[in-house]
């Protein structure tokens, strides 16, 4: 977890939050008010060792984090299946692709030709802006980088769709999807 | 994980097999012939502790499980979002509701009402047989259980639709889900 950074402006990063955070707080609204059911798939953990202790709750006393086969949220919207990856990064003018992982990108192709709907949501924490780039954009991206490794700044600007931040919910992509998918 | 039973007959439970490895093994199956993209979900842990060792992979020293807040499986299946929790049962003429938690009702309703396709599968391990209920009968049994607390095995025959066992893959449940809701 990131720690909140003092004596800055009022920025998105200084309010402490993640982007995880203020999507899980999306999503929580979202549930509330019946708009989607969307939800954080847990942390993979390898387990090694358990303990049972009597008389009390078993205790897990080695594992390791595995990596992610897929992304980190799903879920369904009105009927749509909706599936992300969100990722962050400090750089000012390119998003690095070194974020993903190949696996990831296997998985966006395969939720792609089951016709799902199928995004990252891209954080430039300095800046305080998020962009939703749709998968097919991203694995193009993915797949075609040589020396770079990283898409341009310039680049997310012209095919993303920027997310304005609110109050409730903090990060309305939901508006965004409905807008460039369902409409 | 379950041990095989020796000495029996070939029924399903002496192949040690659980119905998650069947459900795990038909998914591996639908994601490699573009069938469909059904992932269990990771078991859902609270991680306490964890170290750093230099010049290796962190280790967790200390979690415990957390109860699982939605379903074991979600995806998508040409574009329909799917959704379904798993469960055995040793008994042989019900199955018990005390295998549901609160929690899960609740995402079943909760999906329902986003227009996702939403089920149970449900397996008398002695009798090898596996039944997909519609989540609409499972919350109606759930919310009108009185002394009984489980479903009579003759109901879940009456209304559930069996599923036939097979090679490849082992569970076709999706033939079932096809027939039922998208025909
Ligand atoms: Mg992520
Ligand atoms: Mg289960």
């Amino acid at each position: 977890k990131k720690k909140p950074t003092l004596g800055k402006t009022n920025t998105y990063s200084n309010r402490g939050m993640t982007l995880e955070d203020d999507i899980n707080h999306s999503n929580a609204y979202y549930l509330d008010r019946g708009v989607a059911v969307i939800h954080k798939k847990p942390t993979p953990v390898q387990i090694v060792d358990v303990h049972y202790p009597k008389r009390s709750a078993a205790v897990i006393k080695e594992a390791y984090f595995k990596q992610a086969s897929t992304t980190d949220y799903n879920g369904v919207f009105n009927g749509h299946y909706i599936d992300f990856e969100a990722k962050e990064t400090k750089n000012k003018t390119s998003f690095p692709l070194q974020n993903f992982h190949d696996h990831q990108i296997t998985h966006m192709k395969q939720v792609l030709s089951q016709k799902g709907i199928c995004f990252v949501l891209l954080r430039f924490s300095l800046t305080d802006e998020v962009f939703l780039v749709d998968a097919k954009q991203l694995i193009h991206c993915y797949e075609n980088q040589e020396e770079r490794k990283s898409i341009p700044k310039k680049d997310i600007q012209s095919y993303g769709h920027k997310i304005s931040l609110g109050l409730t919910p903090r990060l309305d992509y939901l508006s965004i999807v409905q807008k460039i998918y369902l409409t």
